[in-house]
């Protein structure tokens, strides 16, 4: 008999055992300067670029394409000012969606208050970015489309793939930047492969350790920094690099189970959850029907989300109401997909992770009952 | 006997025990996203405020003027960028130091190219900058006075507490922010009593762990963020926290020896180096005489410094040739000072800990009349 679950690995995962290990031991053993010119340095240094090229093997580019950041909110940041920076003399418009994650948006928001055009695409009442809207956003000055893989709130899944294709049409000189840090580990990636320039990931959401992000940079493109100093990260991220926590992103990256037997241990999961919900009743899915197996968002008529939170907190069950980012807020996410106004109000997130097991969902849903009832009646 | 010695610590200081135990323990129990609504979240939030009020009780500052980023390259680019951009309304004019770390200074030439004035204070051939000429060059119409605490290449000792009696008396609006990543911990620094309303700081160069620094920011001010997107550290510096490298870097400020006490071994400690030296003949000191006791820079009459630092290392003796975050370059700080051309070859740049012992100084003595004999002869 379990008495916790933790269903909110959008927001943030527990570290596996290979990264708890490699922080620890980079810590302790490899605490050099990876930029110093001696034995103690050297050392640090190797660690430094093995992790780099681990990461780059996963995503099938060179270890020159992985620069190192704080975390994914840095890389969004540089990936989109650094590249609006870079292109402005080709033109002003940038080509996002409605549903981006504040990283995005509100990074999109600054360029759109000096001088830059932002477009951004409305998702379906099923959450979908449409591929059709896409192509007619993108003109010949668009400088940068900015799209995540996966939402981090619904799960829905975007048509990144199209985002170059689009540009091509257009004939313009648009890069491509993917948000992926939802996606990471979770579905099959390759920038190359999406046509994608620039591609935020990020430690944390893929059992790795706060601290470390990366932003995979084209060989084919470049942008501009948004941070000045030393020479680490080829000057386009100066700064001591945070070893420890990239060699256990680099050790959390090398333990990832395989991607498509994983989701379809997630897409059971979800049934199973689902079908219990269906038989439970009063509980809507605000998810579009072919989102990420990993992220599931739910209303339960009639209870917003705060008292059920803390209800099924106080209870060992651990959800979200949306973003661990934008705390509190009712989600922009949601209200751009026109939601009838009782589900805008009571928005669960339930996010898995390859630790989620079916006692935990049951778990959940016995709680999530409980909650009904014993919430419904005071 | 001892068989190798770390003199690097002005690039990196090896983890306390203390840091250790605190980033572990934050790794494997307080994993949770502190900004995430609920039991798990609201125990990495204890651990993260908790780090946020140890910090700022040994800075007699409150919490709510501590903002956690990735390092001090991040800080000093915050507090530079984000003070220019808030502050421009008042004027276009800088005043620095030619002897800042590169965080600094490469920020302000970034900033000289998009229309501020930036002017920069060069050093004596004692390598100290003068307050006079600090009065001097501070207007009524500047904005922002960027003044190290202690050199990281010479440990000079630079006048930061004139800097606001300069903006006071030219009665100019002109931000004080002080680069005090090489000076805390190991020289008393109370930013309300320096006059001082940003200061940096980071946790690797005090025995924590890579990948967290903060800056302060006094009540009084306010500064315009340089990323944007979720609600962490006041929208100041949004993104997840590194919590690890936080929780380390308060158990290693909690666990800071005596200052005083502390400079006075290590003021022995470089007494019994030089008084080696001397002795030895032929290595000429290029810090100031009154420089911080911690960072010791000399140059070895005829021997540069790359070869030095490759047999010290096969030697076990690790020093470097300035600052670690510009690898291989002639020093800019020691050019400024006048340096006569032979000296400018060979620095090396020695650099104490509380874990550096007279054993360790008497082996680095040791093998640097070695390397003078064995190189020489070559």
């Amino acid at each position: 008999m379990i008495t916790s679950a933790y269903f909110d690995n959008s927001a943030t995962t527990m570290p596996c055992e290979e990264a708890v290990l490699a922080a620890e031991k980079a810590i302790k053993e490899f605490w050099g300067n990876p930029s110093s010119l001696h034995g103690v340095g050297n050392s640090a240094n190797a660690l430094l670029e093995g992790s780099r090229e681990a990461i780059a093997d996963f995503l099938h580019c060179s270890p020159g394409e992985i620069y190192f950041t704080s975390g994914g909110t840095e890389s969004d940041n540089l990936a989109v000012l650094g590249a609006a920076e870079k292109m402005k003399r080709y033109g002003k418009r940038i080509v996002s969606t409605e549903i981006e994650h504040p990283a995005v948006y509100d990074t999109l928001t600054k360029l759109g208050n000096s001088g830059f055009e932002i477009v951004r695409l409305k998702p379906g009442a099923d959450g979908n970015i449409s591929e059709k809207d896409l192509f007619d956003a993108v003109t010949p000055d668009t400088i940068l489309i900015s799209m995540m893989a996966v939402n981090n709130e619904t799960g829905a899944v975007l048509p990144v793939a199209s985002a170059k294709k689009a540009a091509v049409r257009a004939d313009s000189h648009a890069l491509i930047h993917c948000d992926a840090v939802q996606a990471f580990g979770k579905m099959p990636l390759r920038p190359s492969s999406l046509g994608v320039d620039l591609m935020s990931i990020s430690a944390h959401k893929i059992h790795g350790v706060k601290g470390a992000g990366a932003l995979y940079i084209s060989k084919n493109v470049s942008i501009l920094p948004r941070v000045y100093g030393g020479e680490q990260e080829s000057k386009v991220r100066p700064g001591t690099e945070a070893v420890p926590a990239i060699a256990a992103f680099a050790a959390a990256v090398k333990a990832l189970p395989n991607i498509n037997a994983e989701r379809e241990k997630m897409s059971a999961l979800r049934k199973r959850m689902l079908d219990r919900f269906a038989l439970e009743g009063g509980i809507e899915v605000n998810s579009p029907a072919d989102s990420s197996p990993y992220v599931t968002n739910v209303s339960v008529t009639g209870i917003k989300s705060e008292p059920m939170l803390n209800f099924l907190s106080a209870n060992g069950v651990y959800v979200s109401s949306g973003s661990a980012c934008s705390k509190g807020k009712k989600s922009r996410v949601l209200k751009a997909m026109n939601l009838p106004g009782g589900r805008l109000e009571s928005p669960i997130r339930i996010s898995f992770s390859r630790y989620t097991t079916e006692e935990e969902i049951d778990f959940l849903c016995d709680m999530i009952a409980r909650a009904k009832k014993e919430i419904y009646s005071k």
